[in-house]
């Protein structure tokens, strides 16, 4: 029976990972289950940092970004070494179960884990990519969606007045989950992704086209993963002669207040979570799909997400 | 075959209407389907205000709150003169079918429309109540949440700061929907909604008690349907003798930049009514349902919505 | 020689009260001078609440609203056993200086005590009401007119979209500052101000000579000393047959993240106010003139302050 | 005596250009004068391309960011020729004067032109950049501080969860205005800017300090004039072994709905513009300095404006 559970965030900080610690604290706290928080990933694993958490320690946190446990990459995790000294820690801490607020990479670790040392763990997928398969929505995405919007909105306002061509380098290393809603919700007229081949003498031929018909302002988003806003702007002017500007989003998407999608996966979540590890599941993440919740195996989570690439782009030019 | 739509906006304006707008123009013009936009709702119908849409005409409009179209409630629709003179117009404008983007009160109109006329119409449900059944979200709810959320968080401040009860009615005259996942996502202590009994004694038995344990701010929300912030707030201090505050929401919650999620629902859902109309469907609104494009009948559209109080209510009661 | 001082925030709370803090405390330590940070206001010198506070102590709270002191009015200080209270623990905790963070109520019971017990005491003058004379913002006030601005904005977009009238209240008990400052940036139609007689027929007879010309939206703007909007907005409807609605914004206009404006005074205002009172100021509060920090003696701080109404009033009108 | 107006907006765009617009026109039509609205700056005098405004023209602008008269830099205007031909299309529309909403590259192009044909010309300061002397803010750059505030704030979030160093460009080309601004509010670590020598190997070395101390993020806020993010963030990593990101806020700083203080701003000139040009001023800008409006030459407006650099660099290390 579990009387004891340690919560982490791991990867890459999202917003609404607050909102899921809040919700696994106070679900584990209701069913009188005691909660550690485990600080900086795998790493407070290894290292023993770690502290019980009650009802209070969670108090105003719902609406921050960022995670107050920390987080970080944890290369030690992935030796032999690392994952002992982390068993140990474990047991030492009378810990029966982890919950694991994380992408997919936080997913393969902890299911690794599981092979090798058993201790059962269920995950919450948190991550401004998108990136985890067989759900939905992570945490997080909904919030970087809108704060890249807000940026896409306010260039709108530059590329109009200056009639300007922009390019928008957005967050997305190998997904163009963010590059698509943003450029779909922000009316863009261009789109490149790294699922998706692009010609840009092509691009070009269509803005020149468009130029000489009096439109005069692009915005081209780009997801990181796909190319250099820096670059492809660069070359734009070379082939078009039309003044390019290129803006990196960056890391600011990564921050800010989770909205209230964001806020309520990583509630929803939070307690689904506890339910299943309470229950005795193991290995596996919890998420929605089609309005429910499901569980899935960490080695589904982690395989490539199929969007639905072409009729997403399709409906973007169609609207443009 | 259809060779001209009409498109028009009913009932409450909704954040997101816009973008639906654009994406009825864009996607019928881009099949060679003429537009007509009709102004002010069924009064433009009845008194024949409408001018022909192009792809320019939804220029600049995808990130705008409100309605270009404008809207507006009208009871001479209901009337068998009026739906005559509507009918008129839209023969004398050889109009083959109509989108009408609104609420169950917009459905309503448009079913008995159709079964008197059998103009083709499809309904696309926005409004910031989510009150369409049979569709999982109308457009513009999401928008009404996060500003209802973000005056949740100022008031958090406060509440914080002074030690002090705050009464929050939000909109909703029928359903708690809005309270609900405010009152979720808000972190607040209690909701008062319209399909659940409240015992405002018992709530402030609740306060009372845990005033002497150190807790001194809450934040109750209201849905104006099941009572109103300045009563509510006076009642309790009067069974409290602590100092209590209402405010009153109101028409913010319906206006504003629309969100991600609204601006997704209202372009992906102007695509879909474009298509179902062509394809011969008529008396029924499109929506998403368990994250797939459905169509429902407009009278089942207008039932009473089913929502999961109790587990919702419960949530939030061991998150706080 | 000031060895010790001690902080506290009083009366109504403001966004950038924080920011002073954070000023107040580091700057302080930086010269080798402890600082106390004293709760609850008053209440907390009168009930020795208190407690050192170093250079980390104010660590992240330079972007949330509210106070981390916390505040709330405190009748007990009016008393003379309060303040006998309040000076045993200030003389107990070897407290050399006071810096009280708040509006003109605050300043007139640190005159008082000072007059008193002759313990020095400098002034931060912080309030949403932008109601302290002798300087021309107080800390709060931009973060308040944003926040309102804010909402009038989205009521715009459903005044324009249903074509109605709208009564916006907002702070403002004795003075129409933040009223008049919203109702210049909003666009708004008229304004209603404790300082300024106003005709409710005449402006129903504009209301309607407007709507006879194509006019159809209104936003009235009335601060809560000079009327409630749901009384004004029955009238309107009475005298005029027009759909009005009323919103109150309330507390929401109190907290939230503060504005570069409300942070950059607070920050500097806290530096200014350690400065005088190291330098022997007492009796005093610091503020911005002109451009430059000037000190206030308290008698002058809490005189009614003079705005230049009839030139504001005038430049809406011209406006709209 | 002036019968018709022109008015147009040049360089950058810059939010609160649009309120400007607004008061220009509804002062000026106030006052029986005409204007005309020229597009597209210099540009759209040369080529004739401008039209009537009346009342009705400003409408619903008032928080849009950018400018409806567009606006873009316009090298022909610095040739003989090209203001030969801007000459001639003010004699052909019958313009008694300009007013002319830019920054002082616009000015000193406005002054120009005054020596020449004698045209009376007055300039309202409007640039994100805040360089025009001689005066306290131009239009926008209040709202481009917010903005970028806002960036850092979700920057925060991440830097203090990950414990990472962050290097954020700001703009500024030649000012660093900007940056110091943010950099106080933001609470940021470091500020680097053209006016000031800075040493990054003492910079590394600072942070190496407080990195053994404990304090694990930092944010150096960079002015764009002063050096590139990508690089510096290079350089500090190679020093100091430290994970280190880049962001670059580039355009996203320019758009934006204004702030209070931006449509406050230009509200107040857009009259005080009009009153100056009626009154016979000339070769003239207005603006606020010390709380009051000032008519500044252009010669005077376009010198190097002098910032207190070492009180506020001071006070922002003093605060970190």
């Amino acid at each position: 029976m579990i009387k004891r559970i340690a919560v982490l965030t791991t990867g890459g900080d999202a917003p609404g990972m607050n909102a899921a610690i809040r919700a696994v604290v106070r679900c584990a706290v209701s069913k009188k289950v005691e909660v550690m928080g485990v600080f900086r990933g795998w790493w407070g694993l290894i290292n023993d940092e770690m502290k019980p958490f009650d009802h209070r320690s969670v108090s105003g946190i719902i609406n921050q970004g960022g995670t107050i446990l920390k987080t970080g990459r944890c290369p030690e995790f992935k030796t032999r070494e690392g994952q002992e000294r982390a068993f140990a820690n474990i047991k030492k801490n009378n810990i029966d179960g982890l919950i694991v607020i994380g992408g997919n990479g936080s997913f393969e670790a902890a299911h690794l884990f599981y092979e090798r040392y058993k201790v059962p763990c269920v995950g919450i997928p948190a991550s401004i990519d998108n990136d985890v398969n067989g759900i939905d929505y992570t945490i997080g995405v909904d919030t970087a969606i809108n704060t890249a919007l807000a940026a896409i909105d306010n260039i709108r306002d530059t590329a109009t007045s200056m009639e300007r061509i922009f390019v928008v380098e957005v967050m997305g290393r190998d997904c163009g989950f963010i590059a698509l809603a943003v450029a779909l919700a922000g009316g863009c007229e261009e789109v490149i992704i790294p699922e998706r081949k692009f010609d840009l003498g092509a691009i070009c031929h269509d803005i020149v086209e468009a130029n000489l018909r009096g439109k005069m302002s692009w915005i081209l988003v780009v997801a990181e993963g796909a190319g250099q806003a820096v670059d492809i702007s660069k070359k734009i002017t070379e082939m078009t002669s039309l003044e390019t500007r290129p803006v990196i989003l960056g890391h600011v998407q990564r921050g800010g207040r989770p909205t209230a999608v964001s806020r309520d996966l990583g509630l929803r979540l939070g307690q689904a979570a506890v339910d299943s590890l309470l229950s005795g599941v193991a290995d596996k993440a919890v998420g929605f799909h089609g309005g429910k919740v499901v569980e899935v195996d960490f080695t589904t989570a982690i395989q490539k997400k199929e969007l639905k690439i072409d009729t997403w782009y399709n409906l973007i030019k169609t609207l443009t």
